[in-house]
């Protein structure tokens, strides 16, 4: 299952990450593409969209973030749970999780870690501020192209809640709010 | 509708924050306790848990929050999504939102701000970290005590999407994860 992305606005990422998906972070290095499944995250801001990010410095993605200080969040459906939660058994660079797990790597437009064609959404991400990593693994990320399929309306993304239990945002809802 | 609530261990935490819900953010003050909705929030360490949440200065939370360093993150399900809406579509401290929207505030153990009685979760913390409140409005908080609905295997927690679209989290799965 790969899915055909357009060019999404950045204002409309936050209504991205703001759910609390789980996310599938590609970085990329000397050693090729890694992936991680990555949940504690968070807007920042709206446009540009900032992400902040814990990245823990026992993941291998640490490192290839810290070099390049580019990555691509790319967001998963439960479809795909199975492959998402692989990636976070294993580790990189011994395992190629690509390969492993049937994910398709594309070329980003602005960054050098790929996107994953069976994602319905990736966002592009530059580093910009890494003052909070010494204390937290808080990096933040602004976001600099989003791309998402635009036939998704009800994105099925899953929500960890803890050793191997997801909630499945699978049900929507329209309330009149203000709330941007 | 309220729910009896226990203590939770801390290390659990982390099992309400990660999945991303919609949260009711409550803080006291002289003019007495306000309640709003929030949705940009982070799970930045297990034990002691540290969440960084983002609080607008536009919003009347940010000064009470700032006077008192105290504030709970109440947890609701669905069957309060339209409190929850109407709280971010008013302004304390010119409202009572709690009376306006029959939300019940309880005394917490160990900080000012009242727990709110239709929530099936309640985290009291204690604001540890303000150094990025002037550029992001992010504010790091400890949670010094957690309450819980035991009762409670599968919360039907709102996941904001823009502009008063929320997906529900219903649907739940279980998959062998080595990720905590």
């Amino acid at each position: 299952m790969t899915v055909p992305k357009r060019a999404l606005a950045l204002v409309k990422v936050y209504t991205l990450i703001e759910p609390g998906p789980v996310v599938l972070l590609t970085t990329t290095g000397p050693t090729g593409p890694n992936v991680m499944p990555m949940s504690w995250h968070c807007m920042l801001e709206f446009v540009p969209p900032l992400i902040g990010c814990v990245v823990s410095n026992r993941n291998y993605s640490f490192e290839l973030l810290a070099a390049a200080k580019e990555c691509v969040i790319n967001i998963p459906t439960v479809e795909i749970a199975k492959q998402v939660v692989g990636c976070g058994n294993c580790h990189g660079p011994k395992t190629d999780k690509f390969r492993k797990f049937g994910l398709t790597a594309s070329p980003a437009k602005l960054v050098a870690a790929p996107l994953i064609d069976e994602c319905f959404a990736s966002l592009e991400c530059r580093v910009v501020d890494r003052s909070r990593v010494p204390k937290y693994g808080f990096v933040v990320l602004e976001v600099v192209k989003a791309w998402m399929d635009p036939a998704v309306k009800h994105p099925r993304t899953i929500h960890h809640r803890g050793f191997g239990k997801f909630a499945v945002a699978s049900e929507s809802i329209r309330l009149r709010s203000r709330m941007m």
